[in-house]
């Protein structure tokens, strides 16, 4: 797309004013050039981006079918109700063969579709790999800058996102259900110790009261510090309203923890390590897709061919960060 | 661990020539020296892996409970039938609150156990962030430099694994169950597309025939022209053998499929790329950790603190590819 540079200007000026006074087509239309990766959108992020960092990220993910979209139908409508304003970022994977209602959909169908306070965005994931992309952390960005106090992000909950999600945010709400599938299995993988609240959602169903104990059994033996946050265990139902205010206040007690020391500053210095190294990755890809950078190309035949390891290779890719000018 | 240079060098050598020579000891010490990240390892790993990329390698993935190991050991048993020489390489998550029996203890209790020509090694998935680590790859390396025709990777399934085992293998065998999760929330994460080959395990379950239909289905919409691989769903009960020879048919087609034209070629490059990608994220993860790298650390605070963009910051940090002198 080629732009006269004087209309790309004045069409960011003028799209982030509106934007920013609550227009939320001006918002939408802006998202949707971020995550295009538009210069235009890029160039409207960078002027967004200093003003962005006080909302509190809350990632939302689970196996599928453990009722997420209906319980951050609930835990947005706690939000709502104590005056915040709320984001929620969904993010659908993007499949050759999908199709179909997304999880956006599903929530932009209930209550809450005509409260001003409410906005809903549904992404697909960019990643090829799967995973979260650099775009989605850049949406929630934008929606941090103009505005959002609580911005959810929820993911499908298979494969790289589950991963990838507690990285980027503040909070991470890891939701399981009795009867899906074995507990110690998913301890044993490692992704328990993502969630600083576990939601047991569908708390009505039989198996709840062995779950949420052994649950809180296996967090036990993990906890090692006073000073450390302690993993919650809450039952819910996101059908029946249970347990929600009760995880809402589990949330919003995470960020005041975090709110303390340097906390947010070493979790959110991680978040932006992930994003580096997302943005670093996709360079990488970028340049050895259709041969764009002859050098990394050559270096991956070398690979190939076993002339050289892997390991010559890597380090061949220098990566130099620049020292910092001073005063920046 | 400090070592004189001579002893360091011949003690390579010896262990070298052993491994070699079938010594599975050897071999086995070898292993745990790469995984540690030992420089008498990473120097074996130099000397042999211009022998390696003769091995099929193998990836098995699927949902936790699918029946991997079991359908796994059958596998083994069927390609070592044939002669081949098999190894397998389990990961298991590493969590700081398991323990208990690994994947790979559980295969070591089988029949073949005393097999010569089965080697099986378990290790732990080392990035902190989940998912196979570069020392997974460089085991890998090392089995198919001295001499295993076949290698199989089995992952839990749960997290950045099922993504990151298929970018590195030359054929990705997923393991679905009837009755475990619903089949269209599988393929809308976009985990079946790294199916080359589809195994619907406990084939005697009801429900089976359903998920095969709906599996082949669900391919037939992404199947685009001839000369690409046609996706194969094979039902298979680890239990009773069913279908393990039509299974193990399928991975040597795939195998087949790949030695034409340059399609290992284009496989492996991106396997290339995947474990280069591995090893810049270590390094800047490295470099990000405990202040190793000031400049890392200062782009981070740069960002945390909205000075600037990720992406800015993502600029500086430049990965220069360099050119590789001719003749290499």
């Amino acid at each position: 797309m080629h732009r006269p540079a004087g209309t790309s200007c004045s069409a960011t000026v003028g799209l982030l004013a509106d934007a920013q006074a609550g227009n939320v087509r001006a918002l939408a239309r802006i998202l949707t050039l971020v995550e295009n990766r538009d210069p235009l959108g890029l160039t409207v992020l960078d002027r967004l981006y200093p003003l962005s960092g006080r909302a509190h990220r809350i990632g939302i993910t689970g196996p599928p079918g453990a009722g997420k979209s209906s319980l951050l139908h609930r835990l947005a409508g706690s939000f709502l109700s104590t005056g915040r304003k709320v984001a929620v970022v969904a993010v659908d994977p993007s499949s050759r063969s999908s199709g179909g209602a997304t999880l956006g959909d599903r929530i932009r169908l209930t209550e809450h579709h005509a409260d001003p306070n409410l906005f809903v965005r549904s992404m697909a994931s960019r990643g090829q790999r799967g995973g979260l992309g650099a775009a989605t952390v850049d949406v929630v960005h934008v929606l941090d800058a103009v505005g959002y106090d609580s911005i959810f992000i929820e993911t499908m909950g298979v494969g790289q996102d589950e991963i990838d999600v507690h990285r980027v945010v503040d909070t991470t709400i890891l939701v399981q259900v009795p009867g899906l599938g074995d507990a110690v299995q998913t301890l044993k993988a490692g992704i328990m110790e993502i969630g600083d609240v576990i939601a047991v959602n569908k708390c009505d169903l039989a198996g709840t009261a062995t779950l949420v104990r052994d649950l809180r059994a296996m967090l036990a033996v993990g906890t090692s510090s006073a000073d450390e946050w302690e993993n919650i265990v809450v039952p819910v139902s996101a059908g029946t309203g249970e347990g929600i205010t009760e995880l809402a206040k589990s949330i919003a007690n995470h960020a005041t923890y975090l709110r303390q020391g340097d906390r947010l500053i070493v979790r959110r210095r991680d978040a932006a390590l992930a994003e580096v190294e997302m943005l670093v990755r996709a360079d990488l890809e970028r340049r050895a897709s259709q041969s764009r950078d002859p050098n990394v190309t050559a270096l991956l035949d070398e690979i190939v061919h076993r002339r050289q390891t892997p390991r010559a290779a890597a380090e061949l890719l220098r990566i130099q960060a620049e020292p910092l000018a001073s005063g920046q």
